[in-house]
């Protein structure tokens, strides 16, 4: 549409399908003129979606369990060689967690699945940025965004251990901010989504009322799939270049609504 | 250079030279296509200068002093006219502070300055927005940006009452936001811009001291006025429109940043 | 009952009657060993009630319109007379809006009505220490508290420009506690209390939904004017000393919590 | 002093020598009236101080690595044992990083050790409430504070992954905050504590550029331990019932201090 990403080159973690938000924002960031290489975690990608996206935007898939080292390493020097070089953005759109698959509440979880959660839904955006930073992987001014969610603020029960996993994603995002900022320019931020009827968002116990309240509760609506990747495509490009180690709130004024008249309503029931 | 504001109309306010962020904004909108208002106070419009960018961008200048219903009404009014119908953003870069101006300490404030600071820089945003909705000015999902900085938050002693000032406009800013939102899918956000080195903001007494210390408080410096024009851009594009009730930090990492290496060498000096 | 506050002096604002939390806590203030000086707008005393805590806690009252300098330099005056020095605790609790009381809109306000809001329900807390200051009349390490609400970050729509001015006064408590703390230990903070059912209160339009929502959505339920009392208590007290400049939630959990399981079963029905 | 824990029984976690914030915690709630168990690694026992405390508050003494389920459900049911049933206040005082004794960079480092980081300094948290849910150990209103850093939320490039680890404590006092709050009114907060020079403390590379730099950036002054002993008395009294779900800066206002007098001469220097 606008050529906002012309000459920009990028990794998109997380196209399940054509619901996901990384699958959306992958289309949007080719129409903008970006280059792509698309990665999921092995078992992803045997349900096979992926290749359709990647037909569509001429993009290489390459399998990555971000927990392991062989695997990121991989992925990054692969990506490097595709690319002949550096490249501009990553979206991490990634987690995963057993216990919530298990069904087990969050004051009885699991520790050695709940150190997976972590190792797969926050500490892999570490492992990504330092594997980048070891090959100088990330051109000056490379734009990071990991999708989050506002239960890193306040409690959704339902969220469980999810919640404590975007809080310290979000925390990896400033930590990291600085260091490869005061490096190479680099920024990273988080975007903070609004709950999105996606494959894997599904899975959480009682999504259905929590969506219908998140969007009785925001001014606007919730945001959608597809308006959280035109913000990335904002975010990946050269307009926003001093924005960094922030968590951005994406979610059609949820965060600062205490209260609305649709809710109240509902409340007076 | 990306078309991406072609179609759009709005006002900016608080053009006074080339240094001014809303100067640097209202080219960069022009650039992308929209077609301008510009508005500034009769005092200001004196100084003349405003009358060179208006010439090269094709804009129409009225004058307002924002505290004056009248002179809103008006500016409103024949902005309507001009466009022949509603407009899309508004870009509010307006402070006064006469506390300020005659170097009074923020613990001997005089208070009747005080609340004319208050209606000059925070309801005067209020006041241009209720104008906008008596005459339906503003058409759905337009965009408004006011500027503000991280005073509102933390204590920078120099800034003296304008922090005060800057936290009654980022809560304007909300409350409105939810209004306008519910109403008519306008969004309203305010920017918290690193210290500029404007016309207007050289006024300010340690001016100096602050804006290097900034610079070496942020991982990636401090933004100038011109990434701020570009960072405004995006949130007048139809690319950030769930984005709401925002304060957004557009300072290299400033607001995330605890202390940095060079800081802590020069305490070491 | 603990000699917390055992020869310990203060001025305590706002109350009107016995379910005011300034009421309250001036009596727990008295329990726990402080000498206090009453004081409320000339014609919240009209109503008389005063008089009979006044009694009980053999406390002066000192009429005071917080909008005017002579009343304010009274009052302190008149307290350090009282007193026969310094002395060390000041309770805000004062808020006033002609605005919601005449029931207009935020959207619709009156400015002139607006800034004597802010004036009353927030620049008074600077009038008040500003006064202090002048006079040294605050002991070193004394402590002040300013009772505000949570619609100062986040919108509750019927509290209309009072969430202004609770922003605004949370504003002046931090660069107030700066200037204040620098110069002589005298620490400031705002609490942020739950929704409270006191006559003051009552006038809010839809205060009752409102407040059964607050109490589903606060783990704990709401905080009760007893509740704030008792807190009020300890950050008056020498075991709080290093807090300073802080809003601190006072609300059962409301402030951190997204959504609670109380709160999904009603959207559900 | 005044009684305030009459009649209260708790664990005090992670009492290592005379500097320690959980060894004068414990000692000031002996003295405000409680019973103490208190409770540290096996490795920091050997040591042997904790000894010398445990006989001046007449404390038994019990032996537990926080990362093991055994050891932690031994700890809750020896304590019930020893009180004769439940009790009401825990004190967390617990952090271990191996990549910072390691002198690992950040970006560099070990990924085996991070999640022993997040075991040992966060999950513990939830460990030890999830035993002490299952065996209903905490009284009706049981008060539990966790300290923190503000690391948890700004960057400090020197406090490496315990940055990180901070931020998921917090997350994790939030998330356990709703659950046992609904469940049995048990309050969960964590204090964001100055950098207090303590035997752990003194371990992170820095130390001493960077207390002086919050010294010197805090307009009371850095808390001291015996400050922040005091400041827990309180979140454990009965006066502090509804705060809940927060984190508390006791920091003599460094946290909302953007820059001080103090700092900006020496940055001119």
């Amino acid at each position: 549409m606008y050529n906002l990403l012309k000459g920009k080159k990028g990794i998109i973690f997380g196209a399940l399908d054509e619901k996901s938000i990384a699958w959306i924002t992958a289309l949007k960031c080719h129409e903008e003129g970006a280059e792509i290489v698309l990665s999921n975690a092995p078992v992803a990608m045997r349900m096979g979606a992926i290749n359709q996206l990647a037909e569509k935007i001429n993009a290489p898939v390459i399998a990555c369990d971000v927990s392991s080292a062989d695997d990121v390493e991989n992925l990054i020097v692969k990506t490097k060689e595709h690319f002949g070089g550096g490249f501009d953005f990553i979206l991490h759109s990634i987690g995963m967690s057993l216990n919530v698959r298990k069904g087990k509440h969050y004051t009885e979880i699991d520790y050695v699945h709940n150190l997976k959660t972590f190792e797969i839904s926050s500490m892999s955006l570490h492992r990504v940025l330092a594997t980048c930073m070891k090959h100088d992987a990330l051109n000056e001014w490379a734009s990071v965004v990991a999708l989050s969610y506002i239960a890193a603020q306040r409690v959704f029960p339902d969220y469980n251990e999810m919640a404590d996993a975007k809080s310290l994603l979000e925390s990896v995002a400033r930590s990291f901010g600085y260091h490869y900022g005061v490096k190479k320019h680099v920024r990273i931020n988080t975007v903070s989504q609004s709950p999105t009827r996606t494959t894997a968002g599904s899975g959480v116990k009682g999504f259905d009322g929590f969506i219908s309240y998140a969007e009785k509760m925001s001014p606007l609506g919730n945001a959608s799939a597809e308006d959280c990747a035109n913000y990335c495509v904002t975010l990946f490009s050269d307009l926003t270049k001093m924005v960094t180690m922030q968590n951005l709130f994406h979610d059609g004024g949820f965060s600062n609504t205490g209260v609305t008249g649709a809710v109240i309503d509902q409340m007076e029931k």
